[in-house]
């Protein structure tokens, strides 16, 4: 497959239906059609046909998707068959949040450790979670094998972070703070929109209204 | 305008590049080129300009976009030139980062009121919200003119809260919990999906090692 093809939705889409098969697996389906799972996320068929198609042939025509085995395949292609290590950086209430957030346990993330400048933080543990100072950075990320690093920063704070990590040797960061990071390309960053998420709302709120 | 052939991912960009043009806004900016605004986003042009046409004639062929203008032509696309009211539900460490938000309140969207079971928030203020408890959800959402819930909630108690936000008059709800709610088609739903963001990275990330 050339990767240079796929657009990144269709890999966060990817994500979706995945949750929409761990969903219909629980409830006990075995065999599911494009137009099932599509209906279940209020999306279309097409799509979802579209995007499984770039990462090669899945289910059978007129029979549909074997479930569990489409779980396993989604879960293969998005590298989530095995377990990744992640920091968080800035340990207020989202790192908290985050530290605690079932969803990425279930999907193979696991919130290893923070950090933070805060003397109420540093040594402490939150939940699952040991926060250690900046100036440990790099040697707890190689010790606890870390590959992936969330900014929970303040915006001011964000570049300098990003900076740390890297030259922690992290290569994946996600991003929460609302500002444009500047890192060497072979960085890969995903920007969170929280702010992006409500638009959509506001937007068919305003067309209701008119 | 036919708001039916507008695909949803547009109206999320739409916020990135607002994003993109608040930041060349503040660096000083006063025209610029579709490519100078998805080189920031690290996005194609040809998408920006697509995106752009579904509401409408921007900017000038050969001279570019007036960034203050098309941040005040976004605004009011997604219907963010005047001020939303949100309540959250379920008042936790999720519900108090997004108290804290800056990025919602920029963008005219105050969470104002929460709502909780717990005796130990209840009638409690975080910074700017008053926690309510659920029993007074149809009286304070009229009071305060609140028109977006936000569910922050376990899985198990989400279907619950929704049908309540619904029951007194909500025709919004940003969803974070990880459950697929089931509401009347009219009520517009977005969920948002944190695990769904980390995959970006992991997909990428067995790329790299692969």
């Amino acid at each position: 497959m050339d990767t240079r093809k796929i657009p990144q939705e269709a890999i966060i889409r990817l994500g979706y239906y995945l949750r929409a098969l761990n969903y219909l697996f629980r409830a006990d389906k075995k065999v599911v059609s494009s137009r099932s799972i599509a209906a279940f996320l209020k999306t279309n068929p097409h799509q979802l046909r579209k995007d499984l198609s770039y990462f090669g042939q899945f289910g059978k025509k007129g029979v549909g998707y074997d479930v569990e085995q489409l779980i396993g395949s989604i879960r293969d292609i998005l590298g989530i068959n095995k377990t990744w290590y992640a920091c968080i950086v800035g340990f207020g209430n989202l790192a908290k949040a985050l530290s605690f957030y079932q969803g990425f346990n279930q999907q193979g993330i696991v919130i290893r450790v923070g950090f933070d400048v805060s003397a109420k933080k540093i040594n402490k543990r939150f939940g699952p979670v040991q926060v250690y100072p900046l100036n440990k950075m790099k040697a707890v990320i190689k010790r606890e094998g870390i590959k992936i690093g969330i900014i929970t920063v303040p915006e001011e704070a964000a570049q300098d972070v990003a900076d740390r990590l890297v030259a922690s040797g992290i290569k994946a960061i996600l991003n929460f703070a609302p500002f444009k990071l500047n890192l060497p390309h072979q960085v890969i960053v995903k920007d969170v929109e929280l702010a992006g998420q409500l638009f959509y709302l506001t937007y068919n709120l305003k067309l209701l209204e008119t």
